[in-house]
This record gives C-alpha cells, structure tokens and sequence, in this order.
C-alpha cells in the first residue's frame, strides 16, 4: 500500500477516512520532526498547505519515493520547486476556492464602488451628516451597463463573470484557453491584457502569480485603465506593483484598488507595505481573509484529497502545474 | 394646455423637453416663494423629491386644480398626506431605484457576511497582521447554499433576488402578490413574515415605510432569526426598532446589521442615534447613499417624467399609492 503524507491539521476527519481507502496516511501534523523522519522514505504523495518547514533540501532528498504533492491552496508560488526532482508531479487546488475567494471578489468590488468601508469609518468617526455626503453620491459606480475585465479566466474569474452577468455587466476576461463561455468575451496574449484593461470599469485579478506575471500590472497596464476604474485583486499583491500602484492611487482619486492580497517581503505575505496605501481613501483591504474563509468550509480540503485519490487509483490528476513557470534562474 | 410644476433641480433637460410637449413646465425650484404664488392656482400636477417647503397647507389650498403629485423618491413617508385633499392621487417612484438599491443592498450584505469595512478599519489602524485574522476566518460567510429572505419582493427585492440566484442562494420572499417568480418561494402576511425570518441566513428589508410597517421588525422577530444572519435595510430606519436591534446587535456578536438608512428624528432622517450603533463591530452603516447615487444616474427623475406623462395622456398611472397606509390618526 501506498503512503500519503498529510502536513496539515485542516482535513476533516471523513476525507481522512476517504483517503485511507488507498493509501497509508501519515498524520505529519500531529508528529514533530524527529518522529516524521522514518517515514520520510516511504512516502509517495503529499497534501499540504502552505510549504511545511520540515520539507528542507536534506528531508526532501530523503524522500525518494516521492512523486505527487497536493497544495490545498490554490496559488502554488510558496512550493519550493527548485528543491523538488523532476519526478514530483505538483498539482494546485484551482477551482476549489470559485466561491469563497469569488464572492470575497465581488464584495471588495461593490465596497470600492459604492465606498462602504469609506462611508461607515466615516460615521465611526463622528460628525459625518446624511446631507454632507449627498455631494459624493455622483462618485458611486452604477455596474449595470458597465464592463467587467477578468484576468485571467479560470474558476474563481468564472464564478465572477456569472456574479458580473446577474448585475447587467458585460464581461471581457483574459483567457489561455479556445472556445467561449455564455455572455463572456475572451481576449489573448499581451494585447488581449492590454484591451481587457482598456475596456474595463473594473477589473479582476485573478491570475496565478508566476514569473511570467510578477509585476504584470505597472505603470503602464495601470495607465491603460479609465480613471475612474476598480481594480480588484484576489491573487497575489506581487501581482501587481507595488510602487506603481501606489503613485496611481495618489494621483487618480476616483480610481479604486480593493485587495485581499498583499506583498511579500522576504518571502512572506504582510500587511507592512513599503508606500502608506492606509492612509489613501481609495485603497480597500482585507488581511488575505477569502481563503481561509473558504478552507474554514472543508471544501477545498475535500477537493484535495480527491485529487489525490485520482493519482493514487492511476487516473490523470488535474490541476498539474508547469513548474517552468515557478523555477527562477536566479 | 395643462401645468406641471417641478419642485427639483435633478431632472434632465430632455426629460424636461420630453415633459413640455403635453404640459405648461412651471421650473418652481428657480424660483422663490413670492415668484410661485402666481403659479399655484394652475397647476394640476407636481413632481417633488423631498417635500417642497412652500407646500404648506396654505399654498395647498391654493392649488384648486391638483390632482397628481409624482415623487421622485420610491419611498412617499414624506408626503403630508394629512394635508392633501381626496382628490389628488399620489404616486411613488417605485421600480426606479432597483438597479442602484439594490447593488447596494448586496454591497452592504457581502460587507458585512465578508467583515470586509471592520478588516479594512483594522488594517489602517495599524498593529493588523495576516496571522491574527486567520482565526476569524471562521466568521465570514460564505453565501452559497444558504438562504436569502427579501421583506418585501418589490423591484428592488426582484433586483436582489436575482443576485442571490447567480450566488447560489435559495430565495424566499413576503409579498403581497399572487403567483411567483423562478426560483422565489413566496410567503404572505404576518405568519409569513415569521417563516421568511427563521429560514433565512440573510434578511433584505425593502418593504415602504407606513403607519402598517413601523417598528415591524422588533424584538420578538430579532428573536426568530439564526444567531449568526445578516439583516441588511435598504428601506427606512424606522422599519426596525431601534431599542430592539441595539440591544439584539449588544447581545448577539455573530448577528450583523448593514443599513444605508437611519432613524427620523423630529421629522428628520440623522445619523445621530439613540444608541451607539458605530461602537459595535457587527453594525455597518453607509449614510442614505444608494438613493441619491441612483438620482445621479438620472434613471428615476425619467421614471417620474414618464408616469406624469401617463397621467397628462389621461393614462392610469403606475404606483398609486395607498394614502390610508400612511395617515396616521394622531
């Protein structure tokens, strides 16, 4: 029999139960390294979420049967792919965060638009009047009849495009893929980006952070976009960048960035940004709180452990990531 | 030729053209006090968002000839029905404000199911970090599969309806009608109002505010609803008991309160409350924004234009409303 190794404490016990049906599973997240150790050899596959410590060089290339890991999450940049063999198959969890992440999406777009957080720490704050604010009502964005650009196309920008379709928005997305989806335009390549971002009143980002898109929003994508545009980001803040951004935002106060995403620095996401974005009034943010969110549900935990029984019964996993777009040459 | 007077500055210049070719156009809100005098003896018609200040019972029973009063706001509490002769017919403006209310409304519940304005609140107060919110994730809700109950399905119920349908969510709705709409389980009166309450993971107050719906949400139906939903009002402060819901909000953490609207206060809509709403972290407030950013689209001021016209044609008009629900006795 096979041997699973499990790094993460947020399985339900029935996916445990489900997996144990092909594999052995080792219960990592109850061991301490030292206990882990004998087990390492013979491991075949991996759930984990987040990169686990004790997976350092060393215990890697103690771990020679290894040939399958499973992230929970759905972006895979945390994975350490220079250090995995190239018989390691990764697979991400894309798709199982459509509708938390999604909905969290369209929340930070409506808050942007209608400016809620603005509005009720105004009222927090004292003296605000009813009538002071009738004057900043023109400033509200109507979606119906407006476009919504998404870049790019997979489940999360799906669920969006269905949210955006039920508002009487037209939607143009940014896609890989051929064919079409009901009420959707799809665009390609650098010039598609360029026309989706140009077209758009607001925007979703929601494409994987790779090396192809660090940075994929700068100066000049952020130039493209109406002056009065939401830009809302559910990926990854390395996404976009970050000195740009912020002299965009200071620049144009009618434009808006709603994140849920933040920068990384020195390998970890933080709240710490390098510009004073909360001291802007059209800046939104949560603390990466939409997929937490939605792994407090079980569901991607169970799409997990579903995947990794297709690699255990033999079938084609899906979701396996092109590692070329991770490995760095430097 | 008849006489239209209108007592607002927000209605375009073609609805005003539009207006002219089946009625005298007499513009009030150019002119003062003593420059209408004149005016008031000719007039049939008037279209009013807000109640003017020269309609005072005095210059009413100068005005012989009314018969029609348009409002361009949906809700007509406003009205001095008590003053106004049988004769003349009142029409609201419903079905105008559907688009913007009720994007609004779903602004307001992901806001607060998604604790989007507290996580922003957090962050620019400094000392957030990502870690410490992971374990309020559990908190946030995710909309999918639950159900949404809309009090009453009028236009910006129909609106909000069809959001929560694209999100997943049963609907269950109050209404006066017969028949039903796709994917709406319909209830009616007092018991049904119970039923939506208890079943429902998030409330949509958008019923009028009468003398039948004050204080109709009140301590005992706070106490039919799940420990943890989301009530969102979209339609008159005073619908809600204000005691009532403060000390609901005090006891009850998990239980949200979003409302764009506020309680009057001497005739007069104020964000100055009784209890101190703004200290409580599940209580959202935008100060009555969706209605006047609906207004600044222009839609509902064209909305009133055409019911005038209806009447002008000598057609039925559209949203009569029912004087006997807002006369009060007292």
């Amino acid at each position: 029999m096979r041997s699973v190794l499990v790094a993460t404490d947020r399985i339900a016990a029935e996916d445990l139960t489900r997996l144990s049906k092909f594999a052995e599973v080792v219960e990592a997240w109850r061991m301490n390294d030292a206990e882990i150790l004998p087990s390492l050899p013979v491991v075949d596959a991996a759930i984990i979420l987040g990169w686990p410590s004790f997976f350092t060089r060393e215990n890697l290339s103690r771990m020679k049967k290894l040939r399958f890991i499973q992230t929970v999450s759905v972006g895979v940049n945390q994975v350490h792919f220079q250090d995995l063999p190239v018989r390691v198959t990764v697979c991400s969890n894309a798709g199982a965060y459509s509708t938390g992440v999604g909905e969290h999406a369209w929340g930070l777009l409506l808050a942007a638009a209608k400016r809620i957080p603005q509005a009720d720490a105004a009222i927090r704050a004292g003296g605000a009047t009813i009538e002071g604010f009738r004057a900043e009502a023109k400033d509200v964005m109507i979606l119906r009849g407006k476009t919504m650009g998404i870049v790019a196309y997979g489940g999360i920008g799906r669920a969006v495009a269905r949210f955006a379709r039920a508002f009487g928005m037209d939607v143009v997305a940014l896609t890989r893929r051929r064919g079409g989806d009901k009420g959707v335009r799809f665009y390609r390549g650098a010039k598609g980006l360029k026309t989706v971002l140009r077209l758009s009143d607001a925007v979703l980002i929601s494409i994987p952070l790779t090396r192809l898109t660090e940075g994929l929003i700068g100066a000049r994508e952020l130039g493209l976009m109406k002056k009065d545009a939401v830009l809302v980001n559910v990926s990854r803040g390395d996404v976009v960048n970050q000195r740009a951004l912020y002299e965009h935002l200071a620049a144009n106060a009618s434009f808006s960035y709603a994140t849920d995403v933040w920068w990384y620095k020195e390998g970890k996401e933080t709240l710490e940004t390098e510009f004073p974005f909360s001291k802007l009034s059209n800046f939104v943010g949560t603390p990466h709180i939409s997929g937490p969110s939605t792994v407090a549900s079980g569901e991607p935990q169970g799409a997990a452990v579903t995947n990794t029984v297709r690699y255990l019964r033999g079938l084609r996993p899906r979701n396996v990531v092109d590692a070329s777009e991770y490995q760095r040459s430097g």
